[in-house]
């Protein structure tokens, strides 16, 4: 089953996309330290230490860097373009802060996460602020449009989470609700950062719409790969114990796809464990191999696949030559999600 | 002392006042409520009713008032204006929703607070909301500029949190500690409320300035007026126990002038009492009778009366006829901020 979250792409693949993508992540960075910077002596030293620890966090700055290339690919590629995209960030950052006080979060990539190293208040506080910062970076940078699109996805994310409250006493979900709680989470944001990116690059409709959809195949095989990644995957890599998903009783795709096939003995077998909290971590083995054996992984796998490749579709309408170098990057970040293990 | 926060206007006066504000009042909760309206069917149904459940709730609509005020007193007077005005309701209550669960608050205005009623989770997800929509409000009605205006006082109302964390152990706070807190807690909403309201109506320069004025005087006093009633109100009136700052070990004016003024022996006492928090519910009425003794309530209260004279007079350019009627209204608000018990 690891073949699941193994590297697919060769390794000399990822290298060169990590090396085209250097300097990008790079110039993101610094755009961040100096956002900050300009902030001091304005703002409270504490709330900047709080900043500066949950931002610079080994963080992959996936979000920015999907909106400087879609803005590129879109035809700008003037250097303000980092001012606009660590807005996607903050508002990523933002939401961590307030869901590890809700989930009672111990680490963050393995660092204490920010309501234990500086406590609730802090957290949320400082989550406000970086809600409200990334907001005004995107009006200020994208206009009143793009602002609309920014704060769709936000009045998204939490309704999201909503329909994850309401359905977490709900072992029996369709694939439906799965992925209606996955576009409020995760999808909704990136395809705003892509469709924002496009916005800001002058993109014409159908540009946006291209990429909009890029980022909704995208964030949806992301978020699929990442709930896989909490059964498969492997600690020294991820950073993360496997199986909280199922411990916290998060029915995810590869659980929603056993619970639908298992014949009633199985069917009753998985709902006594996630019916009982104390029983999960001690069974996470046994719901492995049911999972398992009604093709959960696999089939969660392939639905993955089969968005990536409609993310990679998308982007068959830029092909001018100057378009080239950009799209290759996208195309290679999809596939790079297919191949995380991490 | 308990004239200090008697009724100092007579009570037709108010009486005359609440007729007049009453049809912009019930605007700006029908505005609300289409609001909500048009989000149902999209949202998820629990936020929908945690958000019914945290706006209408006895609130005095003090701010979206404002801004429908300073609108109209800068040239404006459209229907578009209340939907304008409602983001500073949103805005103000995404706040009540977080510092209801970052202080453990049980009740909010007699009903148990949002994080009692519905959870932890709920309260900080529905407080982005609100957050996330004040914002885009405030960019579809008012612009990138205003934006700006709105997103500096959300980020100084972080701020002032912060430096009201860091300032906790501190006995001993000048005024200006006092007042910087209290500028970003309420006084930078406030303020952008009224200049918003102005740039929103069509104000010049030194409208826009005026009524931003007037909004910071008004909230400096509002808040003076708010820790005098937590020392000196009447529960019967204002739903609150009194004491709850002291017994927070927060550090509001009339303390910090006492604190100031007495003697070593009277200021010892007093810091044996706000070093030990047991100590501190227990010992409430000596601290009271302490502050009295060096006019602690008595200068606080004349402050906040300077305060409510300087908002009035930057009211005084609006000269025109046609805008008798709301600079009247402004000026009664100013004095029901003094003469409110609740």
């Amino acid at each position: 089953m690891s073949a699941l979250i193994e590297k697919r792409t060769d390794s000399t693949g990822n290298a060169e996309l990590k090396k085209r993508i250097a300097p990008d992540i790079l110039r993101i960075e610094e755009e961040m330290r100096s956002d900050l910077s300009s902030l001091s002596g304005q703002l409270d030293a504490l709330l900047l230490e709080v900043l500066h620890y949950g931002l610079f966090n080994g963080g992959k700055r996936f979000r920015p860097l999907l909106a400087v290339l879609a803005a590129r690919l879109s035809g700008k590629a003037d250097e303000d373009v980092f001012r606009m995209a660590i807005a996607f960030e903050y508002l990523h950052v933002a939401t961590l802060f307030h869901d590890d006080v809700i989930d009672g979060a111990e680490t963050r990539r393995g660092k204490p996460a920010v309501c234990r190293a500086y406590g609730t208040a802090a957290a949320i506080l400082a989550g406000d602020f970086l809600h409200a910062r990334s907001m005004a970076i995107i009006g200020e940078m994208g206009g009143v449009e793009a602002l609309k699109i920014f704060s769709r996805a936000t009045s998204g994310m939490v309704d999201g989470e909503f329909l994850q409250l309401r359905n977490a006493a709900n072992f029996n979900q369709a694939e439906q609700d799965y992925f209606a709680v996955v576009t409020g989470k995760t999808v909704l944001l990136i395809a705003a950062t892509t469709e924002i990116g496009s916005l800001y690059g002058g993109g014409n409709d159908s540009n946006r719409q291209a990429l909009r959809n890029y980022g909704t195949n995208l964030g949806c095989a992301f978020q699929i790969i990442d709930d896989l990644l909490d059964y498969l995957g492997d600690q020294k890599n991820t950073g993360k114990v496997v199986g909280n998903d199922l411990v916290e009783g998060k029915m995810t795709l590869p659980l929603i796809l056993a619970m639908q096939r298992a014949g009633q003995k199985d069917r009753d077998f998985l709902t006594r464990i996630l019916q009982r909290p104390d029983t999960r971590r001690k069974c996470f083995r046994d719901v492995v191999d049911m999972i398992d054996k009604y093709d959960g992984f696999t089939d969660s796998r392939s639905k993955a696949e089969e968005l990536v490749k409609e993310a990679e579709s998308e982007l068959e309408i830029f092909q001018l030559s100057e378009q080239r170098k950009d799209r290759t990057v996208l195309e290679g970040l999809a596939r790079y999600v297919l191949a995380r293990n991490k």
